[in-house]
């Protein structure tokens, strides 16, 4: 993500080769790899972030001359925080309102050239300029990360639409496709991504803050002052940090396999598992966000006075994991998708694995402090938290409470459904190596990860 | 302490207002008001500091000269992160450890030109150099914040050494303050302006987080977006924030208060005041530092998208308090000697008013929800919490648990003292305005704040 043409690659291209026809993927990806035109993903809007369903951009369709004419009706419907789109690119992805003879289909996916390929000068109609620099010095390396885009008429020819799923014919006629939600896929592999990011950034402030605590001393000896990491204050910041990262990086591999099994079913027009992988994924993008950059922050902050010095390197982690937290879906406004469903789920009694604890009983026996170190019964722990706040947050909405008025409840649901996955994963792999000399080493950082978040509880 | 004469005022002309003889003030504090000369503080080294007490630069008295030769052994020993050093500087006060005939007495303060107030060209047998840039962008208006200075051999007159207190005679007679610790209140009063700070930088955010959720319309709405603000989830995060920052405000006024009191005493000698009011400011440091710059973040996260944008405000916010958390006593180091001065208490049952609970019986009576806003059961539920914290930490090192084995509980410690004072300090505004129509809405921030710690503990 930290070159000017990391978006080029994980957003345009990635986007085209998940939404485009073999067609256009033989023109556009092609094209794309070969770097003979560099591109952007352009979907929030100036005012229309969380709100996809609100924005205001629209793709005309104009059957006269077979073109789609996308405009931005005023300056609230500005593209804005597209990243990648200040030097280097010639074309974007345009999220926009798909509108047919006055009738309007909802976003969809345009190919929009907006630079010239030989002088990079704007495309007529098309106005670029840069937002400005970002919070903590983030994203300074990255083409300034984010532009804003405004279309005038800008015509496009239809074949510009990615048209996989919905298409428009040259007669104007509308074809959805088979799952309304086919298109979610691309928004749930970049969540995917940010759950293992997480995993890496913390992973690493983590490293630079051990090896310095490590070297650097502070007081008492007799000769020489102690290492910094002897401190027990030291080791309460630090260790358990180590053990979520591993969590985040374990569990985002279980994702992975998840999104990977959804992306076979997609191909094959099949959306059964999309409901579970977008949750499980917003819930633990909600979750993994949170702990990474806060986490990330609390090394910075054990490395002392030089951790305020950019050269300790923790600082940039920091700027450029923490704005995860409100991209791709506020991790709030995420915490309602988690939210409606589990609440389904409870309704439906459907069969996803990762919500089947709503049906079981909700009583655990913690008989000693070692029982908590017994896996059956931390993964019983976590099942059972979830639960109660799942029902509970039904009871609430039976008795009248209105949706607007239980975020905090959805949080509450988001935090303790995420943590009941992670704490899944990291059983189900120190179950599986169990054999292996790794196993016992594993279940420390289990343990450790289990005992954290109790204490955060 | 955004320009760059800031630390030229805060810290160079108020440590020799606090610790110059009349002569030295009226020398060199006169000279640094007119801007003949420009001054800075260099007390921290490359490799120490949280151990003051371990600075390796020293002073040592040449008697056949009369004067000090300021030397630093080697590069652990180079003076960083001095703030305001970069361009302007001509001067600095050195904290060095005082050699008379080979004897050490300990760090004193000695003021060292550094550069040539013609042309500020360094003197002779002073390297001065940037340590570069700072994270998150922080302070980078600021003279570049701070530089690294290197002292060879480096002769001054002996009479630049602060004699308010201490002294050293031109036959080379060492005359000690008549309290070992008077010097500390220069320490004390940059720590309490840190707490004020915290209310000040966490207002600040708060406002520019309110302001714009209220602007901001996302979701819902028959015919405009709802204002963000109204949804839980904003509200959760901002408000018990809001009444935060006015509980840390009010305890710094009375901060102010106690320091000022204390000057009075130390001008007539008596530091009777002193172990209380550096505990004091030791345990709101600690406590207001961490809670206003994760405030600050917190409202950055609540502007959504846009709060990443530097132009939103906050972020610079965050940037130039977080470091305080690490600076002027890391604040685990600093929850030692808060910790240490309760553990004192509670042995010698002193008079001091802050610590008196520690003598009163530990029940509290929480009969209904409502008694929880009764204003003398909050009282006693934060001295009751804190007692037995200080007794169980006492218990634990009777028990023999080494005293570097205990950081965890000094941290515990320290949070419950300094939560004890802020609802303290609260209850008494609330208690003394109780006629002013200000009185309920200054209740209810009490009641915020009391029920944000509760749930936070």
């Amino acid at each position: 993500m930290l070159t000017p043409l990391g978006l080029h690659y994980s957003a345009f291209m990635s986007v085209i080769e998940a939404q485009g026809t073999q067609e256009q993927v033989d023109k556009w990806y092609v094209a794309a790899k070969r770097h003979a035109i560099i591109g952007c993903y352009a979907q929030t809007e100036l005012s229309h972030g969380s709100n996809v369903a609100g924005l205001k951009t629209v793709a005309v369709f104009d059957a006269k001359t077979d073109e789609f004419v996308i405009h931005s009706p005023d300056l609230t419907a500005a593209k804005w925080w597209v990243g990648g789109l200040g030097i280097a690119s010639t074309h974007t992805v345009v999220q926009a309102q798909l509108i047919i003879a006055n009738k309007s289909y909802g976003p969809h996916l345009f190919i929009v050239p907006v630079r010239s390929p030989v002088d990079l000068k704007p495309c007529p109609g098309v106005t670029v300029g840069d937002i400005g620099p970002k919070a903590y010095g983030g994203f300074a390396t990255v083409d300034n990360g984010c532009k804003v885009v405004l279309f005038e008429h800008v015509r496009i020819p239809r074949n510009n639409m990615l048209m996989k799923f919905a298409r428009v014919t040259s007669d104007g006629r509308y074809l959805p496709p088979v799952h309304d939600k086919l298109s979610y896929g691309g928004m749930v592999k970049l969540r995917v991504d940010i759950v293992n990011d997480a995993a890496i950034k913390l992973a690493k402030a983590v490293t630079i803050a051990s090896r310095y605590c490590t070297v650097r001393r502070q007081f008492g000896g007799p000769t020489i002052e102690h290492q910094v990491i002897s401190y027990s204050s030291v080791q309460h910041r630090l260790i358990p940090l180590l053990a979520t990262a591993y969590s985040i990086w374990i569990t985002s591999q279980d994702l992975y396999e998840q999104f990977g099994q959804l992306t076979e079913q997609l191909e094959k027009n099949n959306a059964h598992l999309l409901p579970e992988v977008h949750a499980t994924s917003c819930a633990l993008k909600s979750w993994c966000t949170r702990q990474s950059s806060d986490g990330i922050e609390t090394c910075r902050k054990a490395l002392g006075g030089h951790g305020y010095s950019i050269f300790s390197g923790v600082s940039e982690l920091f700027a450029t994991y923490v704005p995860s937290n409100t991209y791709e879906g506020d991790n709030y406004v995420l915490s309602q998708q988690v939210a409606r469903f589990l609440l389904k789920q409870l309704k439906e009694s459907s069969n996803f694995s990762s919500a089947s604890y709503l049906k079981k009983d909700e009583t655990v026996k913690v008989e000693s402090a070692k029982t908590l170190l017994d896996p059956q019964v931390q993964l019983r722990l976590y099942q059972t938290r979830a639960a109660r706040l799942v029902k509970r947050l039904s009871q609430q909405l039976a008795s009248g409470r209105p949706w607007s008025d239980v975020n905090m409840e959805c949080w509450e649901v988001n935090l303790a459904h995420a943590e009941y996955l992670i704490v899944r994963s990291m059983i189900h792999r120190v179950t599986v190596i169990e054999s292996s000399e790794l196993a016992p080493i594993m279940k420390r950082l289990l343990d450790l990860t289990h005992l954290d978040i109790q204490i955060v509880n």
